[in-house]
This record gives structure tokens, sequence and C-alpha cells, in this order.
């Protein structure tokens, strides 16, 4: 099958919102503020590039003798999409980000609530801790949602089994990469191998490879036909966070909609900061480190961008990706799949690594 | 079989130790910050009286025609004590509590690590935000984790379907009750309805009837079998949850290891507080309503506790725990299950209502 994005998109659309006013259903013996948390899930999971869903979907399309009916196949993939949207909303609230696709972060949005009401109605207590607390409340009720809704996709107990090995590994990967990256940021060093590993662990696994496992463990492939995946998957998932990497400093704030900036002044230790620490001149690697993590005025924005540029890690970092890409696409050439999948995985690798947000 | 607890409670800790063991091996190519993940995922699951683990075991016993092996059903009981721990993890954060069962809550731990490293060998950051992010974190690891060890305890896929319908019901119903909660906190009023709707999804279903219904999912039990339980399992779940109000505001810190008065302070809008301000003369229901939520001297404390014994509302609740401790255990006797069952049950009803930790 031809790949029809904008069908894609509007089942994993269906498949999110038909799960989401089951869920209100269920929950309304407890009133009003379940309907809000529902609302509240329904805002977190909307827009988005559908990414891993993609992946999903053409790993299971790779490997199917038979597909899936669509709509099965679009809730398993929509599953990936609840985990994520869980994943951002402790992450928002973990790095005190402001917003999220242009709108405010779940926690600040329950936080304006608590203070509106506040002013109004004379709601009680620090409305940060509000805000904190409905956060974690809805990113934990996503994270189990998320195994419900590919458990009831509509696979059979075979595939769902295989599925959940899968979905069990992605699910610890994230969450262990993510303490990691947050334990690497407080020691306030990494090096390379380091970074790599926060990177594998926390982005490169969890965005493309395990997806791609997601959709091919749900056709009952096997072994493999996950060795082909990991190939494609996995250099083409570092390619992906290393280019998030650089929109992480270089990013346009209009495209991206972060900040400008965004990962120095969060203090992301990311692969390119290890490697300019490593090339760059002493003073500069020093005043880099030092910058790292705090607010910066546009002239120290503009000397770090220059430091990370100047000293050829950028270029580096540009020359990886391209090689990675490259071994991924490789890797593809050598698994029997079919042409549209082909055609399909390719142009989601291009999308992967080519983008600017 | 007659109730061996110290049997049980070394199967439990086996059960989540083994589970633990590898996990750690799992994530060992992550490298040391894994493994101070897993560490403190083992300190988290310490101690504990497994309640809930009990209730699962016992709604097994009662309506299984041939009980699993003591080992499979300990792991399915262990799941709802890894799911207990996470939520304990992430409600402490929310409630900002300093401690848990005389150790420091696991965000107070992660915070104090980076302390002394900021002291000695310089982490970066504010140690309250590492702290806060590692206890999401943990949170939600060990959230994934409870749902792999139930999927993976070894019962057939059958019963473990049967079970995974519980489970998704008792998540939902517990992340769903405490968001509940946070909010009739933050708007600061609640009548009782309201309190018991929060007391009955946050704790009662959570706490003893959802268990019950799980070991009881796990012996093919069919809808009668579950109604018994829920008559059994759900005044006893309110029981136990009206003690626990009571001995918030009346328990000994000696023995719960709380501070004296803990839900005054946190500003818990119980059934027992909407019982009091329902009942009190104005102005001790006003002097109530104002003392909610913040720090509290002996004296203001001691002169709460007397508005909510004085009023009445303290006898009230006591009358309801016995009334409600009666329908449970008459309940119990129209449920044709095996004498070493009922026994067990009874002993645990009395083990939840007449606690004082």
């Amino acid at each position: 099958m031809v790949w029809d994005v904008a069908r894609f998109t509007g089942l994993i659309e269906t498949a999110l919102s038909d799960f989401l006013d089951a869920k209100e259903r269920e929950l309304a013996p407890l009133g009003p503020d379940a309907g809000r948390l529902v609302a509240a899930a329904r805002g977190s999971l909307r827009g988005g590039k559908r990414l891993r869903a993609s992946f999903c979907w053409w790993g299971h399309h790779a490997f199917a003798e038979e597909p899936a009916e669509s709509e099965i196949l679009a809730r398993a993939c929509a599953a990936i999409e609840m985990l994520h949207a869980s994943a951002l909303i402790h992450d928002d609230l973990m790095d005190a980000s402001l917003t999220r696709r242009g709108q405010p972060a779940v926690h600040k949005a329950f936080e304006a609530e608590h203070r509106v009401a506040e002013a109004g109605r004379g709601w009680r207590g620090d409305p940060g801790q509000y805000g904190a607390a409905a956060a974690i409340l809805l990113g934990d009720l996503l994270l189990t949602w998320s195994d419900e809704l590919l458990r009831h996709s509509g696979f059979a107990p075979g595939p769902i089994a295989a599925a959940m090995e899968v979905f069990d590994r992605c699910r610890t990967e994230v969450i262990a990469g993510q303490f990691l990256d947050v334990s690497v940021q407080a020691r306030g060093h990494a090096d390379v191998d380091e970074a790599m590993t926060v990177l594998r662990y926390k982005s490169a696994k969890y965005s493309i490879e395990r997806p791609l496992h997601l959709g091919a463990a749900l056709a009952g492939a096997g072994e493999p036909a996950m060795h082909h995946l990991t190939a494609f998957g996995l250099p083409l998932g570092e390619a992906f966070q290393l280019r998030d990497d650089l929109l992480g400093v270089f990013g346009d704030p209009e495209v991206t909609g972060k900040p400008a900036g965004d990962d120095l002044v969060e203090g992301k230790r990311t692969v390119l900061v290890a490697l300019t620490l490593d090339a760059a001149p002493e003073a500069d690697a020093a005043f880099l480190d030092a910058g790292l993590g705090r607010p910066l005025s546009d002239p120290e924005l503009t000397r770090l961008r220059a430091i990370i540029t100047d000293c050829g890690a950028a270029a580096q970092v540009e020359e990886a990706i391209v090689a990675l890409t490259d071994a991924a696409l490789e890797a593809l050439e050598s698994a029997d799949i079919s042409a549209d999948a082909d055609a399909a995985l390719r142009a989601l690798a291009a999308a992967a690594t080519q983008r600017a947000v």
C-alpha cells in the first residue's frame, strides 16, 4: 500500500479520540473533575508529527505477510503516541518548560486555572504545586492508558504478547534514559560516550527502533526482521537525535516553537556539547561549561554558537548525521521488504533527519 | 490453606527482589546511574503492611477451585505492591511530604544526594528540582513495571487477560481519584458526598475491592463472585479509609510515623472534615476551615481536635466504621467460600479497620 499520510493521521486521531471517549464515559461517576482530566488528556494528544506512530505502522507493513486491518493497527500505533504524550508532560514539568507545541505546558495550564480561580473564587494552596500535581497525575494516567490501548487494539493474543515485550522494554529504556540524562546534567559532566548512551536510550531507541519493532512484532516478525529494523532504526534514531541537538542550539524559535538556544539554557549535556568541550580551545570550553544551565543574553548565545561552530563540533555532528543516515539506508537495502514500505521508510528517514522542527 | 503470614510476606519479598534483580541486569548497559535507580526502587518497596497483596491473595483463594502455585500468585500480588509504591512516591512528591515509613521520601533522598554532591563534587542546578525529577521517573518506572510483573507472573493468558481488566480499571480509578482529591483540596470545599467519592476511588476500591477482584479474576471467577467481593470489599475499604481519616487527625506520631494532625496540615478535605463543617457551631466550623492546609501550633491542633470531637463528627465516623465493617462481614457470610479464606478475610478486615498505624 502506498502511504496516504492524511488518511493515516486521521486513523490515529480517531483511535485516540475513540479511546478517550470511552474513558470519559468510564470516569463519569467521578464527576466534573474527571471531565477536566480527560479534556486535558485530549489537549496533550493534539498535534505532534506522529513520527513514532509512523515508524510503527511501517515496521508492521514492512514484514507483515498479511497486514492488519488499518483501524486495528492504528490503535496500536496510537498507543505509542499516548506513551509519548505522557513522557512529554512529565518532561516539561521536570525541565520547568513553559510551552509545548505553542500551547502552555500541562503543568502551566493547570497552574493558570488555579490562579484564575484564586483571583475569582478563592482556590487555596500554591498554584504551582497544584499544576505540578495535576501534570504528574495526567502523565501517570496516559502512561497506564498507553498499554491498555495497545492491549485492546484488536490484535490476537499472540501478537499482543510479542508487542508487549517490545513495549515493556521501550518504556523501561526511555524512563531509565531520562534518569541518566537528568543525573548527567546534575553532575555537570558527560563525555561523548556518556552523552551517546543518553541519546541512544532516551531518544534513538525510543523514537525509532522500538516503534519499528513494535509494528513488526504485531506482524509476527522473527529475529532476522528485528535485526534488520535495528540496523536501520538505531543509526537513524541516533541521526534523528543529533539533528535535534543541532536544532536545540541553532534552531529558529519561530520554527521550532522553543526558545533560542534552549538546550544550552537547560544545561543539556548533549553529544554536540561533549564534542565541543573536547575540541574547543580551553578558554572557549570553559566559557561553554560555565554557560550551560542558566539564562543567556543574546551576545552570550551568539558567542556559544560560534564556539560550537568554530571548533568543528557542529560540522562533526552534521557529518555523523549523514554517515548514520547512510548506514541506515544501506541496511534497508538488504532487507527484503515491499517497495511501498521501502519508499515510506526512506521518506520517514529524510523527514527525521532533515527537519527544521 | 491456613494463612502463614511470615511465609506469605517472604513470598512477596522474593517476587519483588527477583523482578528487580532481572531489571538490574536489563539496565546494566546504561551504567551506574541505572544501578542507583534500581537501588532506589528496592528501597521504596521495602516495608509496608502488604495489605493490598493480602487481599489479592485471599480473593484468589476464596474462589479458586484449584489455587495457583504460591510463587505464581505471589508475583501477581507483588504487582499491586509495585503499583502502590509508585503511587506513594508520586503522592509524597505532590504533598511535599518529607518522610515515608520513617525514611526520607524518595524525592527528598535524591535531593539530599544532590546536596551532598553539591558540597563536595560540584553538582549543578537546584537539588529540589533534581529530587522531583528523579521521583517522577522512579514512580513512572514502577508504574510500568507493575503491569509487566503481573503479566509475567506465570498465569495462563486467559486469567491474565481477566486480571488486566481489573488492573486497568484500578489504575485509572486511583489516579483519577487522586486528581479529584487535589482539585477538591484546591477549591477548598467538599461536601460529604464529594468527600465520599474521593474516599471511594482514591482508597476504598483501590486498597481493598480491586485487589480482591484481581485475585478472583486470576482464579477465573465470574460475575457472582465479583459481586460478593464488592459487597464485602467496598464497605470494608470505606471503613479502612475512615479509620485512616481519624488517624490523620488523632493518630500518635510515634506510632503512625507521620506528623501530628497531618491531614489537617495538608488541608485534606476528608469525610471527617466535611461532617465537622456540617455539624459544628458556625464559629468552630470557620476556625477549622481557616486552619486547613497550613502549619498548626499545638494549641491550635488541640482546639481543632476538640471541635471535631465535640460536634459529634468523630463519633459519627467511628459508628460508620462499625456499620460498614458489619455490612462487609455480613456479605462475607453469604459468600460460599472455604473456612480458611473466610477466617483470613475476617482477620484482614479487623486489621484494616482497628489499626493504629
